[in-house]
């Protein structure tokens, strides 16, 4: 039998050339097609060296396929996308044009009026640990932003089970290749080696994601974040840091209350094959090149406050892998597939 | 007229060993002897070529000097340091030993009953920018831990002038110098490369430094703060991000807040020769090699929280620098003496 | 049926922790027995979170299994082995220990007598590449050292087909994850981290190995090679830099002559899964996590010299990728199963 | 008395912003006058934080000074500097438009006329340990490529003392701020961390300048060079490592021989303020920051050749500060004046 054939508009940024790298290693689909403005007409394998063994050529549109991802930039992704949509293709968006259900949140956050808001309530947001069912009858997936990513696993358990407070304070340090392929002085390799530093100190994009999702988990609340990404000198990577107030009685004292946290999250994520609750505090290492996604919750005794700790690789976990989690299971097949890969270390 | 002379205890580690650097280059003292147990006999300048002007050689123990330093391990700071007080030495101690008031909070934090509590009173807590005065007189300075110098410098205008509440988060990002020159799977360079981790999240030994200080500036308020720290690779820098709720009417709303906030925080540092009050988020690479800290205070309107973030080279102003800024004071130097080097970029 | 067993010995050390995350997704073969003395009851993916799906447990000797790999340090690899070897067990050495055919070597370049000069003629020197057909058939195969193989692929060809005379230049840079697990100042990240330097200067332990391998292919010829590998700062990769005067008239002038030299080079490897021979400089990143060694051969016009120039990932195609490479060869499996991933890029 | 005023044409590449650090501390110039195209109007302490103490604003156009120095690229470099030197004014040129002695490189090189060949002999080759004297009284200085610096400094008391045969290899590794401040997918964090390459395989510009300056240090010989750079992942620093066949019996056999050839590098540099030979392989982190060249020269006694490793920071002693110490001898002054600086370890 035929296997799907799978196509990728815009594989020359890191988003796109990871889901090559994972697509032409996965056994049940065929990537067939990739697309790529600047290169169109280039060898896959000559453009990236990692990929030689693929024959693909760079075109300036996507060919016939049955499922395509999209790793355009925001707004041009949409405009991408719509059309395959009407042909009635499924689509896994890499871009936030379809994550945000409020058409009102673009203009504000992304600067653009939404050409297709009819699309957002058909789109399912892609984090297959909260919403699985959803997806696998999906036509379109928006997939999460990296942070997100990283900050709705460290947090949903808590927030679900009404654990903490109100009050969140998420801190995220990245690795650089989350900024892209495209140049940039504060991505130039002198300026980011041996520098750390927070960014988008006025309201990170990614925030009206996070508080969406927290909030579908807990309706009642209303939530109060604080998101801070900061960019620190390695590749790949987020570790995300989040601080909230323990709701008084919910969870013992001591050592005890730290168990039973432990155990709300083992169980929160017991059938979840990419998440491990880790008794220890992650290392963003432990999940280089990975779609695993690492998390420790624990208890400042001192102050009563939840410390929830992730770890993800930005371009897997965090873009391309979740990417194809979303479409395994858009396809029906087993969620895994092609995922397996253990992390590389050190 | 004979320069004072100045001697280091415990060269070999990276507050020492930098020490030594800044020291070699200082118009007004003169280093003239450093000790160290495992490299005694040993030509400085060949144990550390950077050094190599040099002509001192590591010793077992300290030779006569008029002020001493003590880049010892805690614990065995204070034995090291106890027989030169008794002796009428001027001492900057950059161990933790008598950084803590209360004598009840090295065996809790540090594993050890404090052998002279006496001295605690005596000792004066380094940071200038908060005891200026009192360093000026003082016999023993307790020079400030990295994590605290940035943490405190960060909050201490908000704290002082009660422009938030009591609920501190304190998220600080450390290079691996931080972690000493001693040997350990952590800092093991293929361990700590391409990695972020967060640590010590039961409780960091700088925690009390720095609720200890942030007190002392507001008798009023019962602090109730989180610090986590996170090693992230780069040798050199400490970002410090610290969240608080800004207390209601007291500034402004929208970006006359944002002036305002920053008119407080540059007057409260006016006079400070190694503070600056930058206008947008500052990175750790623009203090490297440098004595300096770059603060900059901003306000997440959603929320209606203080962002504070500072950058410092951990071993500069977070460890060497400071003492020598403490050991100027002492001295009744002019204050920047030695330590007027602009950071090295890129 | 049941799948080969297989067992690592010194399973804590990066070659060690390399082969098992290669082994644990391998689809012929099981891991069944790993062994560590250090870390013996510990469970594997507790020890290294990356490898939690695994449930071995660490043992203080190895179980019963059908081959043996040895990830010992050099001497006490082959007394580990040599029990083994008499009870009829294949084993792949990742040590030097069986990589010299001359015992009298051992005693010059590794400081001790070899307990078992015996099996250096029985050994196989691992190099799939140069000796795939007596690796099919051998119960003991010395896998290459990680500049060696680097080295070697660079340069065979134009020994070979002699095209160069004997004045061999060979300069390396490595990761630091070659140096090992096992702490060390040298190591250390904030030593090794911003920094770069040559290192045995006198005479490195895998020159006699370069020299045993490239005067194989070309007997007549007496080979004067210089060594010297440097360290650079990143974890994993290797890229050697070989230099070596033309044979006059056995290359066409200009353009011409950089053609035949590539197919030259093309040709000899035209067979080989793993070697590629690209048309550029090669990057380390390009083979990152995987088992591909590039390769590109160019020439210095001016001075009618040969640059050949090779990239691999030290732990990969260095150490544990090409030692499961030699043991699909041994157990007659597909050569390149469980060794298909791509690099990980950026 | 007045200061010297000097200036910075093009303040905003890496050269450029780091003279500016340099020459903001130096006691005997005021840097008066920093030019920048598009930057012009902003205030340099913005623009560039860690030099927020000066009070300059970026011009288009430079002011009136009494020694400028020029950071412009070559080609651009010449136009600006030749109405300064009809002018009458002192100019270090950064760039590599007066460093070669004969105007046909220039076209097959750098791919432009020279527009002033009558200057080529007019300017100096400002290394001051070959060219002092010349330096003195010179109205225009060619300061030297950074990798040039590190390998005529390697070599050049080899070459002057007829040590070593005319087959040279020079194998370089440069930090990632020698490719410049312009953005280039090359130095793009993801691209160059985690990453070592060979580059200009087919001759790289500083070529020449090398060979032009060695040929001058022994005029009989008739060099055969090849020279290859390398991107290592590091910010500053280059490691040079030259090979070269040492003649037969200008040096002893063994430990003897490598005392003989230690002592005639050190009396050939025993004036040098900046050059230290060191009697280990030297590291870039024992430079960082620094004016220092450290060299190590090494014989590799198994096939006779002479192994010279240079270890420089990029942009101090292979660019600002080179310059520096050129307009301290041009002015008259103190040679090591504002360049004493200690490198910055770890």
């Amino acid at each position: 039998m035929a296997k799907t054939r799978v196509g990728i508009i815009n594989v020359t940024g890191y988003a796109g050339v990871e889901l090559a790298r994972i697509l032409c290693q996965h056994p049940e689909v065929q990537l067939t097609s990739v697309t790529g403005r600047s290169a169109a007409g280039q060898v896959l394998g000559d453009y990236f060296p990692h990929l030689k063994s693929t024959e693909l050529t760079i075109e300036p549109e996507l060919g016939e396929v049955d499922l395509a991802f999209s790793a355009m930039p925001h707004k041009e992704s949409a405009r991408e996308i719509m059309p395959l949509i009407d042909k009635g293709l499924n689509v896994v968006d890499i871009s936030a044009d379809f994550r945000l259900k409020d058409a009102a949140d673009y203009p504000q956050w992304y600067d653009f009026t939404h050409p297709a808001p009819e699309l957002l309530a058909k789109a399912v947001f892609g984090l297959p640990e909260l919403h699985r069912e959803k997806i696998k009858s999906a036509q379109l997936v928006a997939n999460p932003g990296c942070y997100p990513t990283g900050a709705i696993l460290a947090l949903a358990p808590a927030v679900k089970e009404g654990l903490i407070g109100t009050d969140i304070i998420i801190d995220s340090k990245s690795g650089v290749s989350g900024a892209g392929r495209s140049l940039n002085l504060t991505t130039h390799y002198s300026e980011a080696n041996e520098d750390t530093a927070a960014y988008a100190l006025g309201g990170h994009r990614h925030l009206p994601e996070i508080v969406q999702e927290l909030k579908l988990l807990n309706l009642e609340s209303s939530l109060s974040i604080t998101f801070i990404p900061h960019l620190v000198p390695m590749t790949r990577g987020i570790l995300t840091t989040a601080y909230a107030p323990l709701v008084t009685g919910k969870i013992a004292d001591g050592k005890k209350g730290e168990e039973e946290l432990l155990n709300l999250y083992r169980d929160f994520y017991k059938d979840e094959p990419f998440v491990r609750v880790v008794a220890s505090s992650p290392h963003t290492k432990h999940t280089w090149g990975s779609n695993y996604c690492h998390i420790h919750p624990a208890i400042d005794h001192r102050t009563g406050r939840l410390i929830a700790i992730s770890a993800i690789d930005n371009l897997v976990k965090g873009a391309a892998g979740q990417a194809v989690q979303n479409m395994n299971l858009m396809l029906g097949l087993l969620e895994t597939t092609g995922l397996e890969a253990l992390a590389v270390y050190p």
